[in-house]
C-alpha cells in the first residue's frame, strides 16, 4: 500500500522520502518530531500537536518555514489524499518531522527540511498490549533537563533505546520506566506513566515527562469521571505497590502495565480503573479502542 | 567530485547512499559513528577508532555482522578507492556509521545498516580556526553518564546543538564547552578541551568525556616532550584562569582557543605550549597541519 507524504512542498510517495546522511537530523539528530492519530480518519486533538511541535522548535531555534496554521493545514491535507486507505488499515498514523538541514553547526545549517508522513496505525505491532503490559523500572535514566529538557520532542533518544534493550534483558519483551536523577519515575520510550493506589489516579510532574497529548486525554476524563487525580514525585516504591499501572501513548491510547519488574500490579490483572478510563475514551471517540485494535491487528497477522 | 562510498556490502557514489526515514538511526538516534582521516592518504590510529566504534557498539548491543578487521580493511579498501581525489582536496575524512535498522522496539529491529563515507576534509569550514577560536561556556549541560554515558559515540547530540546555538547567541561564531551536573568541564560538540596553566597542560578525566583519539595523541605528545600533565576533574574558573587553552579534534587535530565568554585566554594570543605541541604534531605526520589546512581552505573558499 502506497501512502502519499508531504515533503519539503511536494506530495510524494512516503517511500521516496529518503534522508541525506549528512543532514543534521540524521548525524546529530538535530530534528524535532510529532505523532498523531486518527479516529474513523478524524485527526485527534491535531491543534495539541501542532501547538507542541511549534513549541520543541521554537525552543531548539529552528524556522520550518510554515506557520503553525500551515503546518495543520498541510496535515489535514496529508489525511485527505490518504483517507482511501481507512477501511483497509482501521485508522492513520501521521508523523511530523522537521530536520535543520545540512551544516557544520547548528547554527550554519542550510535550512529545514520538513515532512509529513501518514500510514496505517501499526496495531499489528501492538493490539495484544491490551492484554497487559510489562515493565521494568531501568538502570538507565533521563536525561535531566539542565542537558535536554524531556519536554521537547526530538529525535536524540539513544537513553531510551538503551533503556528499552535493558528491560528486555531482564524480562523478555517488557517495556522501561525510567526515573530522573533523583529517582523518581519519568516515563517509558514513548508513553507516559499513570498508577491507580486506592482509587485515586497518579501521574508524574512535566518537570522530567513529555507533556503527552494522551496524558492530557486522561487527566480530562479522570475529571469528568470525578476520579481523584494527583500529579506529583513518584517512586520505584509507590509503583511497585500501586494497584494499577497504565502508560499513555498517541497510537495505544491507553494500555494495561499488569507486572512491574518481574511482580504482579495489585493482582494482576486488568484492574477497574484502567477498565473505566479505556471505555470513557472509547466513547469520546465514538469506537472502542480495544476492539479496533484486536480486529485490525489480527487481522495483519493473519 | 563523485566519493565512492560502502553501504551495506556495496560500494556506491556516496551521493546514493540515502537513509530511510523509518530507520531508527533517524528516528531514534539508534546510531554510533566514528570520524577517521587521513594524513597524505594514509589513515591515521585507524585501530583506535575501529576499537572505539566496536566499544560503542558493544555498549549499544548492536552487532554490525562484520568483525574489527573486516571493518578495517573495509576502511582501508574506502580510502584506497578515492585515492585519486588526494591532490584536490588535501587530505581525507573517513566518516562510519552503524544503525540498528528499523523497528517499533531496539530489541526488534530489523539489522544493522553500515556505511563508510569518504570526502575530503573540510578545510574550507575550518581552517581559520587556527588562528583562535572563540568559545562559550554554556549553560545547557552535558547529559550525565546515568542516563547516556558521553562516551559512547552517538548520534543523540541535541545537547550540543543546543549548546552551538547557546554560544553563538552570547558570541557570534562561538563554540560551546560543555559542563556536567557538578560544574565540571567536559567537552564541545565534537572536541575535547584542554588548558595550560603555569606550564602544565590540563584535560578532563572521561568520566564524562568522549575518550578523544586527538585527546590521547596530545598525551603522547606531552609525554614525549616532558611537558607536566595532569588528568582531572577542571571548573570554569580554572579555564578562565588559564594561560593557554584547545580543542582537540579528528579533522582540525588542535585548535588554539584565545577568548573564552568573550574574555582573553592569557594574553589573547596562541600560547607558546599550543604552538610548540602543533609543531610536534606536524613532525609527526610529516606534515605541517595548519600550512595544509590554510592552503586547501582558501583554495576552496576562491
Amino acid at each position: 500500500m502506497s501512502f502519499t507524504a508531504y515533503w519539503n512542498g511536494e506530495w510524494i510517495p512516503s517511500e521516496e522520502i529518503r534522508i541525506d546522511p549528512l543532514d543534521r537530523g540524521f548525524m546529530v539528530a538535530d530534528a524535532t518530531f510529532e505523532a498523531t492519530r486518527t479516529f474513523n480518519g478524524r485527526i485527534y486533538h491535531l491543534g495539541d500537536h501542532i501547538r507542541r511541535l511549534y513549541r520543541s522548535l521554537d525552543y531548539i531555534r529552528l524556522d520550518p518555514g510554515l506557520t503553525e496554521e500551515e503546518m495543520a493545514a498541510l496535515t489535514e491535507e496529508a489525511v485527505e489524499r490518504n483517507l482511501d486507505k481507512l477501511d483497509a488499515v482501521g485508522d492513520l498514523h501521521i508523523h511530523h518531522f522537521v530536520t535543520r538541514g545540512k551544516g557544520r553547526r547548528a547554527w550554519s545549517a542550510d535550512g529545514a527540511q520538513v515532512g509529513i508522513r501518514v500510514s496505517g496505525l501499526d496495531f499489528a505491532g501492538y493490539y495484544t498490549a491490551y492484554e497487559g503490559l510489562k515493565a521494568i523500572i531501568t538502570r538507565t535514566q533521563s536525561y535531566h533537563a539542565e542537558a535536554l529538557d524531556p519536554k521537547i520532542k526530538h529525535y536524540s533518544r539513544m537513553n531510551f533505546n538503551l533503556a528499552e534493550l535493558e528491560a528486555n534483558e531482564f524480562d523478555p519483551g517488557a517495556l522501561p520506566i525510567l526515573r530522573d536523577r533523583d529517582g523518581y519515575i519519568t516515563e517509558g520510550s514513548s508513553y507516559n506513566v499513570f498508577i491507580v493506589t486506592d482509587g485515586a489516579v497518579h501521574t508524574s510532574t512535566t518537570r522530567t515527562v513529555l507533556e503527552g497529548v494522551s496524558r492530557k486525554v486522561v487527566l480530562n476524563l479522570t475529571s469528568q469521571l470525578d476520579i481523584e487525580t494527583r500529579i506529583e514525585d513518584i517512586q520505584p516504591y509507590d509503583v511497585l505497590n500501586a494497584d494499577e499501572c497504565f502508560f499513555t501513548s498517541t497510537s495505544w491510547c491507553m494500555v494495561p502495565v499488569t507486572t512491574v519488574d518481574k511482580q504482579p500490579v495489585g493482582d494482576g490483572k486488568i484492574g477497574p480503573v484502567t477498565k473505566q478510563l479505556l471505555a470513557a475514551w472509547s466513547e469520546n471517540v465514538a469506537l472502542d479502542i480495544v476492539d479496533q485494535a484486536v480486529r485490525y491487528g489480527t487481522r495483519a497477522t493473519a
